[in-house]
């Protein structure tokens, strides 16, 4: 993990000082909001993902930053508005915007986050770079309407279940990997290699993520035990416990679900046996598999600092403990 | 008027077949609420302004929808976070769109509409059109934001009332005139004599908007008369009635719509002042000096059809009953 390390070290000062410049140029209220999302961490994978690509396919100007920082607005936007939708009380470990600032405020900044990532991408005058960003914010919108949708009727199904997480979280990690494919003006299959990439490891994350949730004291992810479950959301490590068990358990839990009538103990009980079954650890192995998918679509490329670091990324999202 | 007329019945349906189309590409949800809002109706004054600026600049290809529907689609994203952000219940004389189908799904419907709008700018390989876009959304998002600060803390400040009719008004229109002369490959020159128009007709738009609602009855308009002081809103009628009264009485008003403890006499007696003075009317003069202006911004283009169209479009805002 030496050369990713070293990297995000280099190059993280100028992504969040960049950041702090195009949000202290927004005004008033908006500029309020945008830097309270953007002071409350992240670990700025979206940005990276673009300049480690465009350096990859050759790219060696230095004007990078405000395509990369599109991606961690267009990010930042969408925690906006989903954690306003979702009534989350945490961000990180801060408190959620919308408490802070209001329900308003929130929502309009988000838009205007949005937009700003639209401007920045469009300063190149590739028009390339957005088409990308609109199809990332595009995605990312309807695969949160997608686990809307399954949240009010979850199943077992893993295809759906499949389809949700690439909507929500890898589409918009896919979008950062093209922006920098065609930053560097890569070819279109050279770009579609960056952008299966993405997707993988895209996907990888969220199983990681997904696998979290069950198994992570709150202290260290700043959000509670199980929350997913408690919120009714159906992901991996229990649609894995419900395959292994009897059909009339899972239905009986599955309607709890839906009706929001899982009992404090009965979530207990669901919890220990996702344990017992390691069906946390076992959502990490699938993650896993992701992750070879994705060091394969590098096979291609030159072997130059960045692809060494896009290696060590991918391998970095399974061991993540937070 | 008969250009004006002309035109849009030989145009509208085009554009609206073309609003139909993508609409319907969209997936499940994000698909209905579109719907909603596109159906709802709507004069489609931007597309048309769009449409009219590139053939005044010579454009001949007939591939306008998608840029011209582009900021009909911001336009209904706008409305549907506005919608939801302001409780309204009724658009255009139907239920708004986050009662029939949630907030969620109207928050993400609305991002998903932005999203789609860019993604139509970008269809043309232009990047001065994903700028444009950009810069469209981001002025109207600051100006909803602006609205609700003057809102929370109303005076009788003109230039602040003009800052913010033309974020959350005057700029989309500006936007769709720019839009049309990029797309006709405008000079910096000519478009900003296009924006100019836009402006100046988006802000007497505005105008008689704000004139319209103290003076119509809610059948026509589909909203309830004086809504806007019975949210608190301060606009021209208001500001010139408390311009010519005295001091005390326009404090204690003021004062009424921060707490909002304005009761429902308050609320009649102020409006039948505005009758009495006539400040719908004068504010409409207020909207003709605009529109004079917006029509000095053509006096450098060829004399086409579309140049005595946009004439008619000008003079037509001040002609609004509803």
């Amino acid at each position: 993990m030496e050369d990713l390390l070293r990297y995000f070290q280099r190059e993280l000062p100028g992504i969040n000082d960049f950041l702090d410049k195009e949000a202290d140029q927004l005004s008033g209220l908006v500029r309020d909001v945008a830097k309270h999302i953007i002071g409350s961490g992240g670990k700025r994978i979206r940005p990276m993902m673009t300049l480690l690509f465009a350096r990859a396919f050759g790219y060696g100007k230095d004007d990078y930053h405000a395509i990369a920082c599109a991606l961690e607005l267009l990010h930042s936007a969408t925690l906006l508005h989903d954690d306003y939708l979702d009534d989350a009380e945490l961000r990180r470990g801060k408190k959620a915007a919308h408490l802070v600032f209001g329900r308003t405020e929130t929502i309009l900044a988000g838009d205007a986050l949005l937009a700003l990532a639209n401007e920045m991408g469009a300063r190149y005058g590739n028009s390339r770079l957005s088409w990308l960003l609109a199809r990332g914010i595009m995605e990312t919108a309807v695969g949160e309407i997608e686990e809307i949708a399954f949240s009010r009727n979850p199943s077992l199904d893993r295809a759906t279940y499949m389809e949700i997480i690439i909507g929500k979280t890898a589409r918009l990690i896919e979008c950062a990997c093209r922006c920098g494919a065609a930053l560097a003006g890569a070819t279109p299959e050279q770009e579609d290699a960056a952008g299966r990439y993405g997707l993988n490891v895209g996907i990888a994350f969220q199983l990681v993520d997904d696998a979290l949730d069950y198994a992570s004291p709150t202290s260290e992810t700043g959000k509670p035990e199980g929350g997913d479950l408690k919120e009714g959301k159906v992901t991996l490590p229990l649609i894995l416990l419900m395959e292994d068990g009897d059909e009339a358990g899972s239905e009986a839990l599955l309607d709890a679900l839906k009706e929001k009538s899982l009992s404090e103990a009965q979530c207990e009980d669901v919890l220990a046996q996702v344990r017992e079954g390691r069906y946390s650890d076992k959502t990490r192995e699938e993650a896993a598999r992701y992750v070879e998918k994705a060091k394969a679509c590098l096979d291609g490329l030159d072997s130059v600092e960045e692809v060494a670091v896009l290696k060590q990324a991918a391998d970095f999202v399974l061991t993540r403990t937070k």
